[in-house]
């Protein structure tokens, strides 16, 4: 197989790596926080501003797609081989919510580079790993001599990632004629370390929902009701107490029906990536590991279900004590699924089960609020050996396998273009995605660059579903 | 038995009401509520009010007894008749915190008399079951033609019952010389109804704490960890499900060690009482009733002990859903506690219980917050039936006996003063006490002082302690 020659890529990397990151930079700086209203314009200037980087970039074609909420940027840029595969790159613009006081040490929206790190709400999350795919088609091109990518390049890139894609489904079933492709490739995911590169097979799904009980019309006194009145706090407390066995699996039925089990390959494949749990413990904030039983922690946030509560309340917020039987209790219940498991079906058995578990007198309701589901490629798909080529040229060393254990957009566009989705993510675990003090290693978001200024020449000659 | 003639005690009432329902609204203007700092100033004007008012009806020496809280009042009025056995009164003139936002039809602190109705907060708890002491001495004067009681008469009305009377305990231990009394009167409880007059016989006792949990450090993020970590907001629901069991009673062990058992007699003369469950369900506001197998409504709330949820939160509390595994949950319990349970082993035996049931993971702090004992006074107690004659003859039908599920000082009285507590209240539980619109019936208060007329007569004559 000829390949682009990588001397040539790097050199016209370096070249361009300041401008490169001076440009990244300006756009961390607008603070594209879909979930908070107040920052709607932000979320458009940073699709507005995208787009206008594409263009310079070389993109002959860039749109800014509205949406009923924020909008998306899509950018083309035709082969001029017609036979070329066509790739679709996702990514999104908007960014989680960030202060200074929830504990950064500088402005999360002003960029500092400390060291070889760029600090920032969304340097890693998404901005940097969409970033870089603008230095990567220009390393292509320079290094190739061609004037326009050896694939046809589509980008779309949305504005609602962080705000569970409410109108991704939509975007892309109205816009489906323009966003037909032959492979996915999805930046919003991560590596497992700075030495040691992976390429993500899959995502888990999500389903979220909001349980909210009530029992008394009112806060009452608990000496003179409590011990013969049901109490809607200690309803909810049941309800989650009940979700697992003993055996830390979700006991709720039909919960795991149609699960895809994990092979033997992956599970040894997962067994040799260099796992320290106290280190992953240190990253993790925990001081304990704790999950299903007969599967290890990497199996456990990659290719298994869970049900976890993200938030629950009840009764009495304040300092001291305040003897009552509340009148509610709510709890913010999510789930991970994973592939073979239905968004639909799991609310259902939830839903079910609920409705079985409370006793006379505690009224519920459920609102489920969002639902991704989950994805997985197979280790032998020619597209994925194509990453794995691209990445090993850039990285130097071989590329080993990992699965991501959050959710994202990526199955809707599986199931939508009905095509494969792919993973191409240099973000590491102590980016901090979502949390204080967010960063992305320059020297990995490099490699970004680099990768895909090998991946359109590789996909384009080997072909995406062709037998590696 | 010689008595006070009942009909010279009914004119003087009829003669008198008048004033004192204008000087029982003054006093109820007073927002002398002990839990907000902000009144203080109102606290100590109740107090000072009240001692001015009982100076005024007769009481030889009145004192307002200072804490390091809010202070209390304290009136001596000796009877003529150096045997005679000595009557120390129990009430608190401080009130719950209470806003017309709350759902009050009128200002809380602006009396209103609506039909035979007297609303405002603190009407019924514990303003009115107080001030019935005051016109009530009097009437007993003026019908027995004495010039000092019958009875070496003692009121302690204190200012932080409504905040779980911190200093109360020490405040009795320091003048117990002064306190000394051979039966204690505790005017803050209630009747079964209008129609049903009662007197009760004992009042459950109250543990509370706090139990914060901590997991993460910080909030994680709940695809990448969730499902490997311990949750603390699952450990916290998991707590609250483990302490009851499938029969509704406490699972913790020890709980019940020590315990006064229900006697025959009590659960029939309970179940003798007109209880209407779909009445006391509207009463309480709930849907349904539920608790400890193998009891009913009354027993469970009167006589058997509980532990309940009063507050408990952890992560996510805004709207919408965040997928994180939190960082920290808390649960604010109490324990109601019936004779035979000691606070000091309660707490010791939930304290080694929650130590026991965390993962690896999860830490936990408890801070116990207040401790009420439980006191009981048996059915044949002498001074249990003279309150039985007075009431009687004031009520004019058949006295029932009741118990109380809420808690106070009683038992501390019990303890540090080595007396007998009897409790005389005429609040009904439609008053709406800690409610909006809280009221007292005025027909139930003009019966509470004419109580008093009598039972300072009947326990002079047939002494607290001899056989009835």
């Amino acid at each position: 197989m000829s390949q682009t020659p990588d001397s040539a890529v790097r050199t016209y990397i370096a070249a361009n790596r300041i401008d490169f990151l001076e440009d990244l930079q300006d756009w961390l700086r607008i603070p594209s926080v879909s979930a908070q209203p107040e920052h709607a314009d932000d979320v458009r200037r940073s699709a507005d501003w995208l787009a206008g980087k594409l263009k310079e970039t070389g993109f002959p074609t860039t749109e800014v797609w509205e949406t009923p909420g924020a909008p998306a940027v899509y950018a083309e840029w035709p082969s001029d081989n017609p036979a070329a595969p066509t790739v679709l790159v996702y990514g999104h613009h908007d960014v989680q919510p960030a202060a200074l006081e929830d504990g950064w040490h500088t402005e999360p929206f002003e960029p500092v580079v400390r060291g070889n790190r760029l600090h920032a709400r969304g340097a890693a999350d998404d901005k940097g790993q969409v970033f870089f795919h603008t230095l990567g088609v220009r390393a292509h091109l320079a290094a190739t001599g061609r004037t326009t990518p050896a694939v046809h390049l589509k980008l779309l890139i949305e504005g609602e990632e962080e705000s569970g894609s409410p109108n991704f489904r939509a975007l892309i079933e109205d816009r489906k004629d323009r966003l037909t492709a032959d492979v996915v490739i999805v930046s919003d995911t991560g590596m497992w370390s700075e030495t040691t590169p992976t390429v993500c097979t899959g995502m888990r799904g999500l389903v979220e929902c909001q349980i909210d009980l009530s029992g008394p019309d009112q806060d009452i006194h608990s000496g003179s009701f409590g011990g013969a009145v049901p109490n809607p706090a200690t309803a909810a407390a049941r309800l989650v107490a009940a979700l697992h066995d003993e055996h830390a699996r979700v006991a709720v039925p039909g919960f795991y029906d149609g699960i895809t089990e994990l092979t033997a390959r992956e599970r040894e494949l997962f067994a040799e990536l260099p796992f320290d749990e106290a280190e992953w413990l240190r990253t993790a904030k925990s001081h304990g590991a704790y999950g299903e039983t007969g599967y290890s922690t990497l199996e456990r946030i990659w290719a298994r279900p869970t049900a976890e509560v993200n938030g629950m309340g009840g009764g009495y917020q304040g300092a001291g004590g305040k003897t009552i039987v509340p009148s509610s209790a709510f709890l913010k219940l999510s789930f991970r699924i994973v592939a073979g498991q239905d968004p639909a079906r799991v609310e259902q058995a939830v839903t079910d089960w609920v409705a079985t578990r409370l006793p006379e007198g505690i009224g519920h309701t459920i609102n489920w609020t969002g639902a991704t589901r989950p994805c997985l490629t197979p280790l032998d798909h020619p597209a994925l050996q194509s990453v794995v080529r691209a990445m090993g040229r850039a990285f130097e060393q071989p590329i080993r396998f990992t699965r991501e254990g959050g959710s994202g957009p990526a199955a809707d566009l599986q199931d939508v273009l009905e095509a494969p989705v792919l993973f191409l993510g240099i973000s590491v675990p102590s980016d901090g995605w979502h949390a204080p003090n967010e960063k992305v290693e320059l020297d990995l978001l490099m490699k970004g660059v680099e990768t895909t200024a090998y991946l359109w020449g590789d996909l384009a000659e080997s072909g995406p579903t062709a037998a590696p």
